[in-house]
């Protein structure tokens, strides 16, 4: 008896469980026909790109996609809407150029971007001779003597042979970040680096360097694949002088904010977090990087206004300032987190572009992780199926340190270093229903969540 | 003592499987390896694309793309290359153009392409009012007084809610096909369509059409989406008269060739096909559809050469002639397998666009389709986790009536509907990463095959 008693509950226990997956895939559908045929993010992105367009922190385009921000989390019917005070470092770019001399004398000018946050040279002329290496192993070999008054040329090229490209950006990371503050080490004027680019063409991109304590802060710049191969071949041959003009620098700090809007939970006020950057670089019109992930945390709060599904916790889109160049809008959400002593369940950011989703990366304890996964059927009608990264977004870093569980959405890479940090990260770049399809999986993610956590 | 000997053999068997994994995986990651790093394909796209451009069965540029293919096959490495004549059909577009007149009597010139293989109006003017149905269902019920003399406009959207987007292209065709039949049987002058397409753009789509047996050959055209949302509108509160002037209309045959390279099997001359087609529609530059496939093709037998891989089997790429209208090159490839009683162990197309690869469809019996969704793992890291599908490409389809295991690589769909049969597919719409994985994973699958049946 005892045997057909259990046997049964077994067997109830496996037709609630499906009846329960059945409910989730229907609300899967829901969700992904809302927001595909409905969606609004494509035209909010053409909004903030073409209407606003490129928006450094301390910028006025910035300052006008604060204003944005709010209006559209309204629009989206947000229950509250508001601004989070965050002091931010203002770096501006300013008039540069960047010229080489060949053995026959003439000066030619080159495609070139300083990395953001490099200082210039006031407007100088600081020029000196070209000394080439391709890594920094071999940087590290050199004496510092034949660096002294030179400029150095890291010339890494990105590793194609990575499927995973963020790879290949993270192995190349290093000589954005430190090429300045190394060759400053061994005497050397400015800095210049072959581009952390996947495409064979002559586009710099831009990105966070940074000054490490007790080295002269001297100029970093970027060029282009085709110019950095030019480069190189004339390297074998001749000496090469190069000359730096640029007027960049760090021009201190100001108060900005981050946007944020929360639909209020029914059943407690612990939140979910959903959130990209507002900011971008200072080129290009922040397309990819990150205006997707701005309107596709908007459209997550805009589906669940317009399904009416009714959110048991409270989901917070946060529309997160200066990711690019200080990381002080995560920093401050955190603080202010901690301050309030605001419980938070979960946190997910879209932060690597709005092509066709394939995975949720979890950083997160295995218990919550395998509960994610055990979901997996569900969103693989929707293109995703890897939940194997173990990373998340640098915005919400901070709420991951005190314990949150985080995530972030991963779009196919193929494409997004082609772009990222330059004058190519347009509007046209994105595609309506790629972009559209990452709010739907960060949708029912959220969805999932708020309802078993 | 048994037991123990069938647990050695077991472990043993555990230990080769391992063995025989990682051998395998290792040639996975040589593949991949080779093509992202050295992959001609993208370059050879560029050549066909923008030195050769479209290419139309018929056409001069069509000769040059086999004169082209003829020689790619031969650098790639090719043992054998040679031209399979095919009979095809001639399809001229020539002028046209599209008018309609609104109520205020001023003609207003409409963007429009005609349908891939429909007659035109022999230069003169045909027109008459516009009437307006929004699916097949609609149009069955419509009386044939209320079409007779008439232009059926056949405004049926395509369904952006599937995320499959092969699967809202497949529910527009009939559309496509059907409408100047259609129309016809009930006495009309014309057909226009709401072009089969994603974006939500004024581009037109052509594509073929076809007539049925026994009904009057009148012209169908296409609209893009903004065109068909405003005559849409404009119907709403008027009567519009449209008028049509096209040249278009089918020339007779000609002798064609498509185009086929092979390196010879080491162990039997059984065959493994990898192909695409060569042809294009006769606007844009055939770029993903399917200048793609043919390039990743090739590119399959220069891996195999390149890494010295010897194959079991004979390889063979063959460039389809005609796929866009009239599948001929398929048909003949089929017919001259058949003839020569040609054993064929397998075949794979690549007509979906050369965006990331996510999955292989296969169209074969149970037990070979579990054998390849067996080596699912192996595939994983290259972004490949889809084997549901279960159907293949339309150039072997005449293969896979003989009994041949057929599949097709299947990209991602979502930009593919975009840019289809329009002026749009060009070779910047291309990604190099995207096009080379694509190529990766047919070298792989190739290997696995060759290697294990």
């Amino acid at each position: 008896m005892k045997k057909i008693v259990n046997l049964s509950l077994l067997t109830l226990g496996m037709a609630l469980l499906s009846a329960q997956t059945k409910e989730d895939s229907i609300q899967f559908n829901r969700i992904s026909t809302e927001i595909l045929n409905n969606g609004k993010g494509y035209t909010e992105l053409r909004e903030l790109t073409k209407g606003i367009g490129n928006r450094l922190s301390g910028s006025e385009a910035y300052e006008k996609s604060v204003k944005w921000a709010e209006q559209k989390l309204r629009e989206a019917g947000a229950d509250k809407v508001w601004l989070q005070e965050v002091i931010i470092p203002v770096w501006e770019r300013g008039k540069e150029s960047l010229h080489i001399k060949t053995s026959n004398g003439s000066w030619k000018s080159l495609k070139m971007l300083s990395l953001g946050n490099s200082e210039g040279t006031n407007g100088k002329d600081i020029s000196g001779e070209i000394i080439m290496v391709r890594s920094l192993e071999e940087y590290d070999r050199l004496p510092a003597e034949k660096v002294k008054d030179k400029i150095v040329f890291f010339n890494y090229p990105f590793n194609q042979e990575h499927v995973q490209t963020f790879l290949a950006y993270r192995e190349a990371g290093a000589y954005r970040r430190n090429a300045a503050s190394l060759t400053a080490k061994k005497g050397g004027k400015f800095a210049i680096i072959r581009s952390l680019s996947s495409a064979f063409d002559d586009v710099p991109h831009t990105g966070a360097m940074r000054y490490e304590d007790n080295t002269s802060k001297i100029p970093a710049v970027a060029i282009g694949n085709t110019t950095a191969d030019e480069l190189e071949a004339l390297l074998k041959n001749q000496t090469i002088t190069a000359k730096l003009n640029s007027n960049c620098g760090m021009k201190g700090e100001k108060r900005s904010h981050s946007v944020i809007g929360e639909i209020t939970g029914k059943k407690d006020q612990s939140v979910i977090v959903v959130g990209g950057h507002l900011d971008s670089w200072d080129v290009g019109e922040g397309a990819h990087d990150d205006g997707s992930g701005i309107v596709q945390s908007i459209e997550v709060l805009r589906t669940f206004k317009k399904l009416g599904i009714k959110n048991n916790h409270t989901i917070r889109a946060v529309c997160f300032a200066n990711e690019e160049n200080g990381t002080k809008g995560g920093k401050q959400y955190g603080k202010v987190t901690q301050e309030n002593n605001e419980k938070h369940l979960f946190a997910i950011e879209s932060d690597a572009g709005g092509f066709s989703p394939r995975g949720i990366s979890l950083e997160m304890d295995d218990v919550k992780r395998n509960q994610i996964k055990s979901w997996g059927n569900l969103f693989l009608p929707y293109g995703v199926y890897n939940f194997e990264g173990k990373y998340s977004g640098s915005d919400i870093a901070p709420l991951h340190d005190m314990g949150v569980p985080t995530a972030e959405l991963v779009p196919d890479p193929q494409r997004y270093f082609d772009i990222h940090h330059t004058a190519e990260d347009t509007f046209e770049k994105v595609n309506r229903r790629e972009l559209l399809l990452g709010a739907t999986v960060m949708t029912q993610l959220i969805y999932m969540i708020d309802k078993n956590w």
